[in-house]
């Protein structure tokens, strides 16, 4: 550090902004709505009294004025101050703070005058405090500077000091002297921070998959986008408001996979709607059997209608007959031998499917590519994306494609369907992916449950990773849905609905228990429908109301609607998970018994403080499945919870209010 | 982010290097001979191999080619090297990594050999790794060339395919290929960082605090440099290697303050050596009384000697009699009525102090006398300097000026006595200072011990802050001290002595067991030798044996010459508090009574791992202070502590080793 560089004078030190991802190296994500709170260590050498402010603008208006807000301070130097975002896109925001002076000096007055100060010495004082006005009422417009300087006419008559006194006490005065306040030192946060605003569906939203061809209202009928249109009503009525639907395209013959994976394909097999491409297009055209395009866009609208979005799944990669691999040889690596290099796990070979090759040397071309792809659904309509595999494909690539399509249309939604180590999953929700997939299938004890919403809803990870928890998708039929039954379903999705704000199912089998896996240790379906046609009659008694009601629920209780007060209230069964979520007056409290084969009862010790409770008030739970209301009386309270029944409670948690009349009711 | 900027076939992302602090705005703080640990987050998208280097320089060589250690992986993407630091001064590191073609193809080669490739597969893969191997003899020098060459001419030979696979196994080919690797696409961290290195010292030092003024060897003399002359081979007989004087200066007169700090002095009252300045000179003089410039460097020299360095006190404050207020009045705060503003705390007065005015017009002038000060200091051979209430002094001028003296004389060390909150504090060590003091000598209890020393002893506090811990100091006699007796004082030293490698006493008052507050509630010593000239008298009986003995302990046992192996072991009595420290073969544990008033007893239950032991071998534990030795079987073991014979065990523990020859003996 050359002293040349800068102003000595500048004697306030900003540290450890919060939110901040990476040094600011990536934005943190908000919804539009949210109210940012910003915080700092904020402090300077001495005993001066600093003022500090957030300075905040969204990331299009370079030119505008930055907007202010003032931070207050917390304990142990930390600052903070919140401002709302109503706007997609990015918001930057940095700080500034300086020596207030004036602050320090009008404090110091009073203790001075507590202290019984000599007259001359607050002439003095008084003296100083009038220059520091003059200064203010210089730098002033208009308005603030005609009245600092009756505050400076005042200091001048011949009051006596006791009234002057009192005059300078005016929060008038205080508030004259903040916004003209002098900023000469004063010092900014090494660097700019952004927050990412999304659409509040960003962050809340229920997710159902189906597979198009599978749709059909009769058995051994491909099924075709129409036939989604007529599911649309049923999809409406359990409350999702998303519709996934894995690739549409058209799929590849060479090497085309069989029924339960095979090798070889019977002359009827469909094969996988992941290996993209074939004489009929590839990423930007429909399979034709689904429909046309325009059937699609038509299916996409009545969703819209029905208020639901439909998700395309994205997979960048190419079976052999994708038109990509004649057109552009140069996107896939080429072997020794001339044949291209198909997609490996060694010795295990996939030979249905070409990975494209981001190495090469038309590199920048491919990216363009892929970008288009997303670009044309997005101009069919389309605003929620899927995309399988993106840990296989450069992390560079997604924080540059999803950054420049969403400069054109900020209200995308991708997910990232990456299961892979942490690090990696991170690393994608910084690149840009709005939400991703889980480990959630895979945390089912209490501990686990805890640890690991505990780490994915609470800062750092939570400024960047919003998650979205699937208890089932065609790939993960895990174990306990295999061997636990019918409780294991609904408690799986209880816990899906409520820990985490965005879930969703691979609905045909999970609201039928599916539940045979296609061998011992596998977590593939038996006939799994990625390479098969399904049909799925209507069927009864299968979990179709207790997903009606759980999305309903959601929908009602805004707590629901978000995770950053998710809390765990600690039991003394260790089978029981026990956990809160509140948002301004809703408050909902889960008990759920995580062991899908026997009845368990414990103790809840509730953290009332977390749930805006204080101690000495009776309280309300209303189980918003059952219907039943109990009266609790602190903090201890007994569950008890047999899964054959319902494996949860989905606790309103009333607040008994006495009004001026005496009479009691429940907030 | 434009594509335009980056080529995007920099597949690999570096996260989180660590030690790194504040994003590399600061440097990390080690000593000379240490093995800095780096590690970082290192991954790619798919399943390729990646290869990682830390490269690393001396700052002072910015010209000179990197050196590079490569990294290994750990666990969830975490990767590590060690680079050893043999150089005064500011290291720069930074990372390197790359998807290493050749060691993923060598992988799956295996794999494939393993799965039972065809011989066509085989043939087309060895035509793969002949191509890569090419690729490196091109890019090697003349020796790694010909070596390559010699693996290339094998590939192309009539020899059988298993001798070729074989031959490719060979651990030359891996070194060779390593050396002469791929690096067109390697990813770099996105900074470099800092290391600042700094002499042992700074890590591990024993400081005596004495006022030369009361060093006379005869009552009612006052001291002089040639008095503490005198006492320097006590001293080093004690074990101290840096003796501390308070400020040397000659001491104002205008508004003096009297003994026991009234605000009248008498006129034989000698004043506080902290109110700095006369007409006898400032900052760059001595006081008459105590000799002259050539006696204090003499006295500098003799401590050499002797094996001590001479700290010297730099308080930047002003008496009204300094020479600045006559000669720079622009560095002072002037009042309107055309007075100097005096320090004060309203409605508190330090009339006999004039702060300087940091935020003066001529602070550049100010800042460039006030490094000056230091530098005359070291230009008479002063290394160390201990700096009176840094956090009232601008932290951007400390890290300009230490920087700035450090270029000049990289071996100086700076202690900063900030007693104030912590993040301020870090914020000192941050801009440079080498050591702080530290909050313990009002961390009493267990807890309180444990908490304080678990936060500052690992990172990420431990990579910037250096404790120098003080039982008491001339400000500080603790009420523990003023009311535990003898046994307070032994027990509080061997606490300091052992949880921090650095340490000093106030001497003359702890030795002599000095506990008399000036008034009740106060941590004033009665009859402050701050404010007047003491005589001490040789003592019998006094502290100096144990202290003796304590840093003998410390200076033979280099597990007490750092922090960053501190552990804290559990034990079954509040009162008890067990801590170990480990280095190489030396490993200490501490047990120690912190209740000075009652014998306490209890299990201890080691960590037997943090220690190096195995739990199937029983080993010794020798107690160093009393000389006792104890075979322990364990991990729990009994204590009792009374602390009116001896508050504390200091365990060496010695492993058992059993040779060839069957003969026992402890290491």
């Amino acid at each position: 550090m050359t002293r040349e560089k800068f102003d000595g004078r500048k004697r306030v030190i900003i540290e450890a902004a919060s939110p901040e991802v990476d040094g600011g190296a990536f934005p943190a994500k908000r919804v539009i709505g949210d109210a940012v709170q910003v915080e700092a260590d904020i402090f300077t050498d001495g005993h001066d009294v600093i003022s500090a402010v957030v300075l905040h603008r969204h990331d299009a208006r370079p030119d505008a004025a930055w907007a202010e807000e003032r931070m207050r301070p917390l304990v142990n130097d930390r600052w903070r101050a919140d401002f709302k975002v109503e706007a997609l896109g990015f918001h930057r925001f940095t700080i500034e703070a300086w020596i207030d002076h004036f602050l320090t000096w009008h404090r110091d007055l009073k203790k001075r005058v507590d202290g019984g100060a000599s007259e001359d010495e607050l002439r003095v004082q008084l003296q100083i405090g009038r220059e520091q006005i003059r200064a203010a009422a210089m730098r002033a417009r208009a308005r603030d500077r005609r009245k600092l300087e009756a505050f400076i006419e005042t200091l001048d008559s011949d009051d006596p000091i006791p009234e002057k006194l009192d005059e300078l006490r005016s929060e008038d005065l205080l508030a004259l002297m903040a916004r003209n306040a002098e900023r000469r030192f004063a010092a900014r946060y090494p660097c700019e921070l952004l927050i990412e605003v999304d659409r509040p569906k960003a962050a809340y939203s229920t997710w159902y998959e189906l597979f198009p061809r599978s749709a059909a209202r009769q058995e051994g009928k491909h099924g075709t986008f129409a036939d989604v249109e007529a599911q649309l009503p049923r999809v409406a009525r359990m409350g999702f408001d998303v519709l996934y639907l894995p690739p549409i395209h058209p799929i590849g013959v060479t090497f085309r996979k069989g029924k339960n994976n095979r090798v070889e394909a019977a002359p009827d097999d469909v094969g996988s709607p992941w290996a993209i491409g074939a004489s009929e297009g590839g990423h930007k055209a429909v399979h034709p059997q689904l429909g046309t395009i325009d059937d699609f866009e038509h299916l996409v609208g009545a969703a819209k209608t029905a208020g639901i979005e439909v998700a395309m799944d994205i997979a960048f990669q190419a079976s052999p007959d994708h038109p990509y691999v004649r057109e552009h040889p140069q996107w896939f690596l080429m072997r020794p031998d001339g044949t291209i290099q198909y997609a490996e796990n060694p010795p295990k070979k996939y030979q249905d499917i070409y990975p494209f090759h981001f190495e090469s040397d038309q590199w920048e071309a491919l990216w363009d590519e892929l970008r288009d792809v997303f670009a044309f659904w997005a101009q069919k309509g389309v605003r929620v994306f899927r995309v399988d595999n993106p840990h296989t494909k450069p992390l560079p690539f997604w924080e540059w494609c999803i950054r420049d399509l969403k400069r054109e249309w900020p209200d995308l939604i991708f997910l990232a369907e990456a299961f892979t180590r942490p690090k990696i999953m991170y690393r994608l929700a910084k690149a840009g992916f709005t939400q991703s997939y889980t480990y959630f299938a895979w945390r089912q004890t209490r501990q686990e449950l805890t640890d690991y919403f505990e780490e994915i809803t609470r800062p750092p990870v939570s400024d960047l990773f919003r998650p979205n928890v699937w208890p089932n998708t065609p790939d993960i039929l895990t174990e306990q849905l295999q061997f636990g039954g019918r409780s294991t379903f609904t408690m799986r999705l209880i816990l899906a609905a409520t820990l985490s704000s965005s879930y969703g199912i691979y609905g045909p089998a999970y609201e039928r228990f599916v539940h045979q896996a296609r061998e011992h240790g596998s977590e593939e379906y038996l006939d799994s429908e990625k390479y098969e046609v399904k049909y799925w009659p209507p069927a009864e008694d299968d979990l179709t109301e207790l997903i009606v009601a759980v999305n309903r629920i959601r929908r009602e209780n805004i707590a629901l609607q978000q995770n950053t007060t998710l809390t765990f209230h600690p039991t003394d069964n260790e089978n029981i998970l026990c956990f809160s979520k509140t948002a301004g007056e809703n408050a909902i409290v889960v008990a759920a018994n995580v062991d899908p084969h026997n009845t368990h009862a414990g103790w809840i010790d509730l953290d009332l403080g977390a749930l805006g409770l204080d101690t000495g008030h009776p309280f309300q739970a209303h189980d918003l499945l059952s219907g039943a209301r109990h009266t609790w009386h602190g903090a201890r309270n007994y569950v008890q919870l047999n899964p054959q029944v319902v494996p949860a409670h989905i606790f309103r948690i009333r607040r008994r209010v006495r009004t001026e009349r005496d009479f009691e009711y429940f907030l």
